[in-house]
């Protein structure tokens, strides 16, 4: 499987020089490969969904559903497969307890909503951990082809390439992504919208977490903030910003696992204002 | 012309049987060919931006008013040769006055802002009004390869397949876009995301309110509301939605075109209760 990988990762990817661990590094490119089969299995659904919503009359949430426990099942039995000692947790089957020190964390489908509704911004993210930290992370999505990658001391990639520093993206002027979900409270998120709005930034969400926090890594956006995120949306995402030269917000990785925690992340220059301006909108609410 | 056009048109804008004046008819096929010179042109300086930085170092906001103000006065003066007696009114170039009934409103690029960010969501945005109505429009974002077009009685069109009915997404469990700009109040704007948010729905924003109308026309979206839109940004859109199916709130078109005007539009499903809650949100900081 090592020398399969080897051969058929892009060029952009070389580790040789990388100080991670072979283990990690054979993990890393096992991620980049199997991701691609998730994405294709997962883009057939998307594109299918219509008719089988039509013909079979299911509900479009019943197609992402089955996507999603698809996509999850195929890329647990894959890992299972070629590193048989590894945990693996996903969104959609929770927990399959390993031996070795490494954790995968697979989301199937980041975006569920823009999936049912027709949009492009949902992804696969793929994070892979050694005891505690994130060592790499792979997110694609599908319909763009956009495709993120990091490896921890090894740098950020986007569609394959090395990316140089991020683009220090101040607040001012730039677009600042804000989060939601079900479990964040609606008058918190009101207020740092509000917030950013009278930094002089401007909202913007596309409904994947996952995508978002990849494109803050890509000095698309100034920065990130979501109230409460599970480990499967927000663990790649985190490790990309920071390889990308970005700044996180600390993260309680214990509660992070069990519960899912609050997360921040923006370039240099924007996470200092952000962070005030975010931790004002919240006070003011409690 | 005429003739030029009606072979180059996709067979799916077929006008045969539309309750359009053939003039219109004509001016709606003029628009279907010249935008698409236009997003080339547009998508020439949006993947050189980056080398235009770095080697001239222009400012990104000077590449993008570049790009705004060579489309526009291409299209301008594209216009202006096959209808020399049209009123023409651009983002940037303001009013070319004609004696014709028929006025076209341009918008060169909508969603300067990831324009400049290195995202998709930016469009070339085309509308036709023939004295006061709009009557034609077609919206096409380069990057994705997205086209809407709408004519008034005749359908709404996604990359040139006419639309069945709007699919009638409720509030609740859906996307609801709320856009931003200088000229709304962030008060207002944050109060009317937690409103949403409060309804069971997800705000959603991607840096083009030409496009998230479309979007809404398409099906993806609940609906959008912004405070305060320019005509050419909401004019094209608002035609889309109507076309396909959805709600608009009513404008006083003279306002529009002098100034601006508060943006509501939405699917049948949602568009009463998105007008309650955003009305009480205005309201509630009034």
């Amino acid at each position: 499987m090592n020398i399969k990988c080897r051969v058929c990762i892009p060029i952009g990817h070389n580790m040789n020089s990388s100080p991670l661990k072979i283990e990690t590094v054979d993990r890393y490119e096992a991620a980049l490969e199997l991701i691609e089969s998730a994405a294709r299995s997962a883009l057939t659904y998307f594109n299918e969904q219509d008719s089988l919503v039509k013909e079979s009359k299911v509900a479009p949430m019943d197609v992402v559903s089955q996507a999603d426990r698809e996509v999850e099942s195929a890329l647990r039995q894959q890992l299972k497969a070629i590193f048989p000692d590894d945990s693996v947790i996903g969104e959609e089957g929770g927990i399959s307890p390993g031996q070795s020190d490494y954790t995968w964390v697979i989301d199937p489908i980041d975006g569920t909503l823009p999936f049912v509704s027709g949009l492009p911004h949902w992804c696969i993210a793929i994070a892979l951990m050694e005891a505690e930290t994130t060592v790499a992370a792979v997110t694609l999505a599908p319909v763009s082809g956009q495709h993120y990658a990091a490896a921890r001391g090894a740098g950020f990639w986007v569609n394959h390439h090395l990316q140089p520093a991020i683009t220090n993206r101040p607040l001012v002027g730039n677009m600042t992504a804000i989060g939601a979900s079900p479990w964040a409270d609606p008058s918190v998120l009101g207020h740092c919208i509000q917030s950013v709005l009278e930094a002089g930034s401007l909202h913007y969400r596309n409904g994947s977490g996952a995508l978002m926090l990849a494109e803050v890594a890509a000095g698309h956006l100034a920065g990130y903030y979501e109230p409460h995120m599970k480990a499967w949306d927000c663990l790649g995402g985190l490790l990309m910003v920071e390889e990308a030269g970005g700044v996180i917000a600390p993260i309680d990785n214990k509660q992070l696992m069990s519960d899912g925690h609050e997360v921040l992340a923006a370039t240099p220059a924007a996470f200092t204002p952000l962070e005030t301006i975010i931790k004002s909108a919240i006070q003011t609410q409690s």
